[in-house]
């Protein structure tokens, strides 16, 4: 009655698969948009249902802030909100309390930090933060965790892990306890809405019973072993999915990798894996052959508003003169709306006048660029196993 | 070959017709977006098409500075270099070296002026501007004007007038030795754009001798006298249409309608009639009640960037907290992709968060909303025809 996953095809360690959620279905491997104050910066819901986005990534820590949690429960959760009816997964809040909040005071209870708006104390528990996401009403969310600092000592990653662990049995305490709670309504104006997006794929959210889904989060830092018991330890309390956390936190790129290759080992083939805030687009590609089903990253939108745009010929940098006067699409293999109308001269000068279609237009090819990099991936794993 | 007028209802003094360019069709009255750096801020191409945007306006002097007259005309022009197949206006620049610069220097020959971007120095006469405008290459192109100060004494602004009507004079000398230079060219990259654009009406930009239009400019400040005589020989030196300039520097509201009232009556019925940098929706329409074909402003674009928004009700500043959980869509009535998809709520949250998306949604609103205010007063024009 929560989100339930399929394997279609293997290949290697890859593979690609359905996450079936009550607001519809996600194809994996599969990039899930930052949508960070519930809006991907710059880019209409549509554009992003245009663009074939099927999950978008919500922040519980920016959302509570502003505009509350309250409010987006009373309007529906998040779907309701912002207007959109395919699926949704917030994080917990853990790792901006963590990158935001240089004051943050952990205990065994929660975290204590400054709101980064305007100083305002707030208190995270894992209770609060499950509370927090069932309010947004995400079909996925993600259990209350300490992201771990980089570097850090081996007993100071190990007791980290340890109250993780901790807070992710208490996560999944309160949200067994609550999760009928979530705001899911079936209003004229959402059944309208969902018309409106054309979506075809079931929404289930209004059958009886359809709840979110949590999902667990492995930490312990740069150290093999510490992953590797803490994947199993999550395992044992036991998610329908399981991400990997407190990575991308300044290590080196290789060791990322190695971190991750290391942890997939213990995590249950039978349920996605989600690895948090990668990365490139040659990374993501990487990370899916391993085995990773869902990623995020704010890089895409993040480059498109400095103007730095991912082509099938490498990065460009769209404020250089060199584009001043050049005709020819920012990537002529590109199918996306942008590089089958505008030339790089037209971009380059919406950069450099600071247009904010600029920013507008770099977001959607980057997020074009992110998402055909899965889909490519998806499709060669399947046709590698239909050749078989 | 190049534009051409025709009327096809009048009611009272106003009056619903046709401007045919060389790149489509025009209804008329019409209201133009402005797009002053080759761009609508936040609000993309596409989206113009699908509000019915059949003619754009851009400014001279802001392309003249970024990305630069040769840039363009490289680039085919403004329809070209921006992707727009449909009509385009520029003004001649001489307004916004009036308006951004207070240390420009009139002389008999042009004008010197500081760019308000670096400071350079730059020269402005009837001649270069008519070459920049050429090199733009919109279809309908504005004699160079001094606007004239406000408030000014009589002598002042009929020295100004003077020296507009032998500016308008070598406008026209200008353009009609030089019109063939039109940089329209027929490059398969804008075969392409055309078609992507759905562009139903002809493009008649590649006729053998299609050429720009220029229309001439009456001035005269608050005098109704001068404005008289400025649209008298203004229409001696004959122009395809007329525009009444000058307007909107700060007079009352009530001396605005005063003039263009009095103004009206000595321009040619069968020419277009061209109200520069006006005004409210109300106003808008009252204006074409009162005999004017085009319009631009940009007061939807620009109030929507600070949360004003037009609607059937009244005036809405969505940043007020009274919308904060407001779930009606920003105006019941209205129809644009906006209203029917997103609520108040979510749209004072935007704002309230600095949200780009704010930016580019209230844009496309309030200009959906000025668009379909003309829309309404021509369809009013031809039903109490039809109706007699």
């Amino acid at each position: 009655m929560s989100t339930q996953f399929q394997i279609e095809a293997k290949s290697g360690s890859g593979r690609a698969g359905k996450l079936i959620t009550p607001h519809g279905e996600v194809e994996t491997p599969v990039f899930m948009p930052v949508g960070t104050l519930a809006s991907v910066k710059g880019v209409p819901q549509d554009v992003l249902e245009e663009l074939g986005v099927q999950i978008l990534l919500g922040n519980t820590y920016h959302l509570y802030l502003r505009p509350g949690v309250e409010t987006v429960r009373r309007m529906g959760g998040l779907h309701g909100f912002m207007s959109w009816e395919r699926s949704i997964l917030t994080d917990s809040g853990g790792f901006q309390v963590f990158s935001l909040n240089d004051l943050r005071k952990v205990t065994e209870e929660g975290v204590t930090f400054r709101s980064h708006l305007d100083g305002s104390l707030h208190f995270f528990t894992p209770e609060s933060a499950m509370a927090g996401q069932i309010g947004l009403g995400a079909d996925i969310i993600m259990a209350f965790d300490e992201c771990t600092e980089y570097p850090a000592e081996r007993e100071r990653v190990r007791e980290s892990m340890e109250l993780t662990l901790r807070w992710a049995e208490r996560s999944k305490r309160y949200f067994e306890e609550h999760k009928e709670e979530v705001p899911w309504g079936d209003s004229q104006r959402s059944r309208a809405r969902r018309q409106a997006a054309k979506q075809v794929t079931a929404d289930r959210s209004q059958e009886s019973g359809a709840t979110q889904a949590l999902f667990g989060i492995v930490q312990g830092g740069m150290d093999r072993e510490l992953r590797r018991e803490s994947a199993l330890r999550t395992v044992e309390i036991g998610f329908p999915g399981y991400a990997i956390g407190g990575l991308s936190v300044g290590e080196p790129r290789e060791m990322t990798r190695e971190i991750v290759e290391s942890t997939l080992e213990y995590l249950p083939a039978d349920k996605p894996r989600y690895l948090m805030g990668v990365g490139t687009p040659e990374e993501i590609a990487q990370y899916a052959a391993m085995g990773v089903d869902m990623m995020d990253c704010v890089l895409p939108t993040r480059a498109a508003r400095h103007g730095l745009l991912f082509t099938s010929e490498g990065k460009i940098s769209i404020k250089q003169a060199r584009y001043a006067q050049d005709e020819n699409a920012l990537d002529p293999r590109c199918g996306c709306r942008v590089c089958q109308r505008y030339s790089r001269a037209y971009l380059r000068h919406l950069y450099a006048s600071n247009e904010m279609l600029a920013q507008v237009l770099n977001s959607e090819h980057n997020l074009h660029f992110y998402l055909e990099t899965m889909r490519r991936v998806r499709a060669s794993t399947q046709d590698r196993v239909a050749s078989k």
